[in-house]
């Protein structure tokens, strides 16, 4: 076996997924390490190469060894040098991956794995409109805190679509929040205590994952079928762990693009009430919907399941904007917690986020979004097939495309290859919880317009296949 | 005793009091709620008001009682039906009751207690200005996250002012946040267990206990002096307590107004080194200074020592941003839960933010501003001495005014009486951990401006001494 990677030794590469597992708390201080033998199957190395990380962790202080029992993160968390990280070809394939490279790219990189649209396909008009509205706006809109509930008119259109979608609620039942990702988090802290059990689908947005290690919580997961979650193991999971919340993408979901079935979704509720199971929807997809899919905020009425949203992927993720509706009696609580945790909401996204949506112009920008989209899928997916790379299904709505790779190519080492000829993907194990989906690949057909995205696939899948892997 | 209050029985006070702090997570499910005696003398009710209370409270299913041993928060938290809370003059004075009276307060309403300018005190021409010259900006300014770090150019401005104060550091030890509390927010989550103990000052910032709640961190405070905490309390605490964090405001101290001495700022670090302390020094009113002031991060160098800070004071609470600069291998653990909790960065509040620095009006704006504050800090302490309210201390700059009321005056009596007036006040138990300031108010000069202001605390002063209080 070769020690070398592209960006260092082997033994550098397991150091730095372990720091990070520790910086990302996903390893807290005092929690034992995977068994050399797992640690080794998992990151792909022979066994002697992770004795040889563990010991220079432990020799840097970032983790103990207690004899006949295994090793332990250091209650006082060593120093995690920067440059120690080394390139980013280095980073392990985690639930961080897709999202920090993405994030962190700069402009000359591709980024068919990020999860968003270009500039270039958002309503930039409507933004530029609302931003000269706004510098005429009056003084307290400029400067001073929105309302903890966030802007009443936005809530009441809030409140309007989810009618249209079916979903009752009131406006005094939404809190607006910095994003899709805070109003999670916010639910997160109100109805998690750590150690609680919370359920994801398998595979799931990997930023579910994320957040969930971030509040201790223990993920159980549940394979996705094209109709939703595989019903069976789903009751089973529910009869066996007793998750305390199940977190699901309705409408479009993330990274398959499956749609719920209405059969589907009403058994999902059915065992929800049987097992006293509390369900967040994140429905941050809805505009991009050519038909109206069951969703199970409309369904349930707000009771078991609560809704969350934002608008950064059809209006901008410059502007932070997001919401949640719950049952009323949770509303005091998140309130509560978004003051303590950010005090007031930013009533300038919400104004911005607020005049595109009532701009006449952005049910039309939507419209033509949803059929170049349409086209993208199309055309990405006959590309892509022809150097049998073979979507899972044929997505209906949406820009996300749920691949198998060709043989048995490990999808982490392909990315890892892309990196570093700036081109980002989006490797299947980052969004699954069982790592089964090593041999999968999502792509944003979006982003992934660009001949060069197909030369670089088809160069390293080339390499893949004459390595024998 | 009087059973009534303005809003409702004392009971319905009591039973408030007790669902806030639940769905806040002061008390978490299976926490055992105060005793009867304590809880009647913490809300000054009497024991019986507190049974009445607590086996309504029962009867709705939020609590359980076990016979012998006390009242216990149920595990499945009981709806709260939003309701029953009933009139504001009801909410108990904790340290949500100043955030949620300002921040929920409609436009008739003078806010004497808040902790922000009027709008009109802040740069609302360069705010515009900003905003006209970003409608015109690249489409990725416009609609793409921002980096994970954020913004390249105000880090970097960042780090030339913090030089310019001797605080030493580069951009790369900057990261943005979507605001100081979330700066705070993040650091609590990288930094605590749950259980873990933390010091703060006594009084504090509100807010700060409000967060530590909702990281379930155990509180502990030390006195503050005019020239920092007790020192000789402080020594004690770490030893007794062995506290995690110490999280203080330097330069000018909410909600004192007082200025750190160097000698204090020496011992405060040479006990933390002592004592293994990390300290989180939230410097969001430093713009204010008209002389620098020590500051522990500046004698420190970011070691020991976390920076935090915000623009909310000085430029604007609607457009949300806030920075933490920390050690460089704290970083990338920032970075990742600043992804798991928020996703990006908000690029859009960050472009306008280094704007309105970059104005060259920013700085002739700060100095009328600070010229500004200092009158009305005269006005203000003038008047309130006039009816008896003395200043603690006279503050050397700052908007805050820290005063004893006369006699033996309830603070919360008053503020409660004041927000039936229209006037939110900002008593002093909720800057107290120890709930010794009862007899103690936070003025924000800017907003003591109003003659009604004045009437209205004539009046309710008037009152409490006729009522013997």
């Amino acid at each position: 076996m070769d020690e070398q990677t592209a960006g260092g030794t082997r033994v550098d590469m397991v150091m730095a997924t372990i720091r990070q597992r520790i910086a990302g708390r996903s390893l807290t201080p005092g929690a034992r390490l995977p068994s050399i033998r797992k640690s080794a199957s998992a990151l792909k190395v022979s066994p002697s190469t992770v004795v040889d990380a563990y010991e220079r962790l432990v020799a840097e202080g970032a983790i103990r060894s207690r004899p006949g029992s295994g090793f332990y993160v250091a209650n006082q968390t060593a120093p995690l040098s920067l440059s120690e990280i080394g390139p980013k070809v280095d980073r392990a394939v985690d639930p961080f991956w897709v999202s920090r490279q993405s994030l962190e790219s700069s402009d000359g990189v591709l980024k068919p794995g990020c999860g968003w649209l270009p500039p270039s396909w958002l309503p930039e008009d409507s933004i530029r409109r609302a931003l000269r509205a706004l510098a005429r706006a009056d003084g307290a809109v400029l400067a001073d805190y929105g309302s903890p509930l966030g802007l009443p008119a936005l809530r009441q259109f809030l409140a309007r679509r989810m009618a249209e979608r079916g979903i009752e609620s009131s406006p005094d039942q939404i809190m607006l929040t910095e994003s899709g990702t805070q109003a999670m988090d916010l639910l997160c802290r109100l109805l998690l205590e750590p150690g609680d059990t919370v359920l994801v689908d398998d595979p799931c947005y990997f930023n579910f994952q994320a957040l969930l290690r971030a509040h201790r919580a223990k993920i159980v997961s549940v394979p996705y079928t094209p109709v939703g979650p595989d019903i069976e193991l789903y009751g089973q999971a529910l009869n066996e762990h007793r998750p305390r919340l199940y977190i699901t993408n309705s409408a479009i979901h993330n990274p398959t693009g499956a749609i719920l079935s209405p059969v589907v979704a009403h058994k999902v509720l059915k065992l929800a009430d049987q097992f006293g199971l509390t369900i967040i929807e994140d429905d941050l997809f809805a505009d991009f919907e050519r038909l109206p899919a069951p969703r199970l905020s409309a369904f349930d009425g707000l009771d078991r399941v609560v809704l969350i949203g934002s608008f950064s992927k059809t209006i901008s993720a410059s502007v932070r904007c997001g919401f949640v509706a719950a049952r009323p009696e949770w509303i005091e609580g998140l309130i509560d917690l978004k003051i303590a945790t950010s005090f007031g909401g930013g009533r300038l996204g919400a104004e911005l986020v607020l005049a595109v949506l009532s701009d006449g112009r952005y049910r039309k920008h939507m419209e033509t979004l949803r059929s170049r989209l349409g086209s993208a899928m199309s055309d990405v997916a006959a590309r892509l097939k022809a150097i049998a790379i073979e979507p899972w299904l044929m997505p209906e709505a949406g820009m996300l495309l749920w691949c198998r790779l060709p043989g048995d190519v490990d999808a982490a080492d392909l990315a890892r290859a892309a990196v570093a000829e700036n081109v980002v993907l989006a490797p299947g194990n980052a969004f699954s919880v069982s790592q089964s989906a090593g041999n999968f690949m999502r792509f944003n057909v979006s982003q992934t317009l660009d001949d060069r995205i197909f030369e670089v696939l088809r160069r390293s899948l080339d390499r893949a296949r004459k390595s024998g892997s």
